[in-house]
């Protein structure tokens, strides 16, 4: 499979087994801190001191999601971690656990699953110490798919949702805009030969915009501005994943208001369209201090819908996963 | 796709995209009395009265766990629930709420998507009244892939391991034995034609063998017995997920015990080694009243492996999910 090609090694997920890979990966895998019971059992056991749990799911599948052209398998742990822990930061909540679920193809090396295992070491590392993981699942598939479950403590605190904006709250954001989408972009530009996911093309790709390539494909949300957000009084937030308009038009029709930004804030049509940011939108009352990362990029107003610099947006749509795909090989 | 051909309708999966799909098919699925926010949101909220939660996750793939011209869309919903429940029932916890990842073929009608949530719905309510669906995640893949992952609720009791089983422990089981197995040695042997597994086959021989078939495509895993032998007092239990003296053998190995059978009690080779049963096997004080539908079948001993009337019994391996299977399609 083209991006396995550097790696040297005869073991494979089918020659030794489920259960043999298992054994490899989960000493590489991050402990959490909330484990009661970890892998090993039919089931783990998290604690939950705050009497609730937040729960997210996602997939990402080979084609729509990554290219293994473009992507490392270090990427992919990552970006598995990333993404999902986003989502638990934009309830206001501290990511505790993941569990992963993950299918591959019986010929893909052993070492490659370790790679993957590490960029889910590092992401939890990185983004949210504490977090690890407490279980998961092997399996063998012509797909390569990894379902990540993710886990969050509310610490005593109600969860954020998008339904609460109010007419007069600040607009901010945590985090890049548009960067995810513009190497995206690059990557489909530059990085695909003859129809095909070119992993040299990448390469040079990552050596030349090392920012844009990485927010693609290694985002770094600001999870820990979810509870920044929910202890300064956020009134709603989101992770922003299909793009800051489409996105925020989510928060304004769940809380029956308008949401006007401001472009010389926003910066660019990229950031408004572009999608897979994971920075975190929310919103304050006016006059509360900013928390962390964010910055005001627009107002709640009345009305619906989204406007810039008080002009309707036509919101079409977001960033597509599908757009630009066109089923190559990679 | 081979199992599709009775359903008359237009709207697919790709030609209504995910978004719509997810509002057709979320008012089917059964809600979770633990769910304090539900799905719509970033992250889904449960309530963990207990201060933990037990959490478990499984992944079903097209080809090797399932095939499309054997079981049903219904089957399919049902068998991720149950096999899901099951583990959540083999830790002595009743489960509270599942989340679901699925990626379906774009061409994938959206009646086969209701009619598995409506199997996801069933099973629940069949199996675990009041857990419920509290969130999940729809994607395009060229193979159908269902991720689920179960909570469950302690009620305050000790979470029941593998490794808790004490020589002198009576050895029971709450379910049907090799009945999966048995079910599925009759797909492979009389509905495959032409190496390709075969719809009308199939359905002729549900109507022959009933309750080997219902064992295999949408088993009824004894979900309260999990309770039932948590509030009994079991020194140990499992899941019979690939045979009963491959699991067992988990259990001496945890517990550092032997463990031996009844050949009388247990009733067949099939009953030994059948995989899939998602029956519990637990392990009990002498003189404690097996509760619920637990019957004994043998003995925890000193020493180490698996014995049938005494003598060593060869655990060469239980079911293994790939055997069998020539990768034809359906």
């Amino acid at each position: 499979v083209n991006g396995y090609r550097e790696v040297m090694t005869s073991d494979t997920l089918g020659s030794i087994g489920e259960l043999a890979v298992l054994a490899r990966l989960f000493p590489r895998l991050p402990g959490a801190s909330a484990a009661l019971l970890g892998p090993g059992d039919d089931a783990a056991v998290v604690a939950t001191p705050d009497g609730r749990v937040v729960i997210t799911t996602d997939m990402m599948i080979h084609g729509p999601d990554f290219r293994l052209a473009w992507s490392t398998p270090h990427d992919l742990g990552w970006k598995a971690a990333a993404s999902n822990l986003s989502d638990i930061a934009a309830m206001g909540a501290v990511p505790t656990a993941l569990v992963i679920a993950l299918a591959a193809p019986a010929d893909t090396p052993v070492s490659v699953l370790e790679q993957f295992a590490d960029g889910l070491r590092d992401a939890c590392s990185a983004l949210a110490p504490g977090c690890g993981v407490v279980g998961g699942d092997l399996s063998v598939s012509s797909t390569l798919t990894i379902a990540v479950t993710a886990f969050g403590d509310l610490e005593g605190r109600g969860a954020v949702l998008r339904s609460g904006a109010r007419v007069g709250d600040v607009v901010a954001v945590s985090g890049v805009l548009g960067q995810a989408a513009a190497g995206l972009a690059l990557l489909f530009e530059q990085a695909v030969v003859d129809g095909v996911p070119d992993a040299e093309a990448a390469a040079a790709l990552k050596r030349r915009h090392p920012e844009l390539l990485a927010a693609q494909l290694a985002p770094r949300p600001p999870i820990v501005d979810g509870k920044n957000a929910a202890v300064a009084g956020a009134t709603s937030m989101l992770d922003l994943s299909d793009g800051l308009a489409l996105d925020a038009l989510r928060v304004a029709r769940a809380s029956g208001v308008g949401i006007d930004f401001s472009s010389a804030a926003v910066g660019s049509r990229m950031a408004l369209d572009g999608g897979e940011d994971h920075s975190l939108l929310a919103t304050f009352a006016p006059g509360v201090p900013l928390p962390g990362g964010f910055r005001a990029i627009g107002a709640v107003v009345v009305g619906e819908g989204i406007l810039v610099d008080g002009m309707p947006y036509d919101v079409h749509r977001g960033w597509d996963p599908y757009a630009g795909w066109n089923n190559a090989a990679g």
